[in-house]
């Protein structure tokens, strides 16, 4: 194989991959190299662009570390998480439907317990969350693992803020015998995701806008069930139509009810205005 | 736009490109939406695999540093860099053919003077290296800046040898009145591209060989003409036609030829036995 050309270089970076012994990743990198060939020959770049791919690439590597994944930044502002998500998930049925997980999830939240308080160190307005987690079938299931995140009332997450060495508004809950959770926390904000990165640079080049309407980010696990990750949404939020990341479905927006300072459903008194999130969830057995 | 599926999310991204008003940019980032796409619905990922591609770009971006690119390597390996240089030099004519310029260019290197030696710092069989380079038509071209670079008889760069913070094997050299270069190098050996990182554990899981034919890098600029990257290949070599690369033509392909000890055409005595490479380029009128 050489004297290769725009003609019969595909077929022969494929048969490359003839001794691969691992079926799924030659058909995968089969495909790969059939698509990606595919669009550079549709947009025929200079070599000024491919170096400028090349360097974008490499510009979103280094920004990734512990607590910043800029290539899933990058795969979410394209469309192609939810589209993964999309084939994943293809039968919701009764359960609820799926969406993106989103850079800022950090394995192992701190375990709380039920009702308890995930605000730590933030101010905002308090919201308290609650709702039950049930079968398809509509039995409730207990001890299932409901991890639970989300940004503060400005739109930051913990792993953002600077000077921030411990965990703020995420946890770890676990359903108690009648399949019920609830924590409280504070009322998130719509926000942009970060821009400081190439992937910012790509929002800017394009024209778009870097915001996801507010949301609670959610990660059920049971024994027996798929794993859900999802967002509950709120009603009326400005963005529910153009997410930076295609992550918001009908199914998932709920309005975060607003109450007056009282009494709230778990005896706690509260002493200024407060929301209320309820939101039951539907496993789909595996 | 909610509610987004595998059937309409494609055309939902796309449309959120609709703002854009550099129409190359539209344009590139429409077709890699819809390449992208359909790799994925072709392949359809489990989020497992999604989560391992994620992780293999990132870590491909962190193997990246003022000395070491690992994503011109993938582009390397999967055939992309070598389309996009046929689809950038599709019409040689009596032009020399280029090929891939690889990772290890270093820019700016040291200027030295027509005749004088590059392999500054290393052992090697002596190898010299001349020829002439002319317009298409055949008249010689002057004052060309002629840069080489190759890797030692070991088969490795300067960069990529921990100690060495000088460059070696690598310089700049300017052609003459007559059109001619001519330098002293050591005979470079076939070796494997970096295998120590994504793109090394890439070639493994498939069962590709990392190894490149032996060669001698050249980039050569002159006012009126385009840019000639390319490279002369040992004839005779095991991996001519498994250029991990793909890069290699026969057009570049050239006997290093085996000389005795004794005089070299540029009058200096050889104590040991040494090759002479003779390479003629033509470079096209912009």
């Amino acid at each position: 194989m050489r004297n290769l050309n725009e003609n019969n270089i595909t077929d022969a970076v494929i048969a490359r991959f003839q001794g691969c012994d691992d079926p799924r990743l030659k058909a995968v990198l089969t495909s790969l190299v059939k698509h990606l060939h595919a669009f550079v020959r549709d947009v025929e770049p200079t070599e000024q662009e491919w170096a400028f791919g090349i360097d974008f690439l490499t510009r979103t590597g280094h920004m990734c570390d512990d607590k910043r994944q800029e290539f899933i930044l990058l795969s979410d502002t394209l469309g192609v998480t939810m589209l993964v998500d999309a084939i994943n998930h293809r039968i919701a049925g009764k359960a609820t439907e799926s969406t993106v997980l989103g850079p800022f999830y950090v394995a192992d939240p701190p375990e709380t317990p039920m009702g308890g308080g995930i605000g730590w160190n933030v101010e905002g307005e308090p919201l308290f969350v609650e709702g039950q987690v049930r079968s398809a079938e509509g039995s409730p299931l207990s001890g299932v693992v409901v991890d639970v995140w989300q940004s503060d009332g400005d739109g930051f997450y913990d792993v953002q803020k600077s000077g921030m060495d411990s965990p703020s508004l995420r946890a770890r809950f676990r359903t108690g015998a009648d399949g019920r959770y609830a924590f409280w926390a504070v009322t998130p904000s719509a926000y942009p995701i970060p821009t400081d990165g190439p992937v910012g640079q790509m929002l800017e080049a394009t024209g778009r806008h870097p915001y996801r309407p507010a949301h609670v980010h959610f990660m059920l696990k049971a024994d027996g069930f798929e794993t859900l990750v999802t967002q509950v949404f709120a009603e009326g939020d400005s963005y529910l139509d153009s997410d930076a990341v295609f992550g918001v479905k009908d199914s998932l927006v709920r309005t975060y009810e607003q109450r007056p300072p009282g009494k709230a459903p778990d005896g706690r008194v509260v002493e200024r205005p407060w929301r209320h999130l309820s939101y039951d969830f539907g496993l789909k057995p595996l």
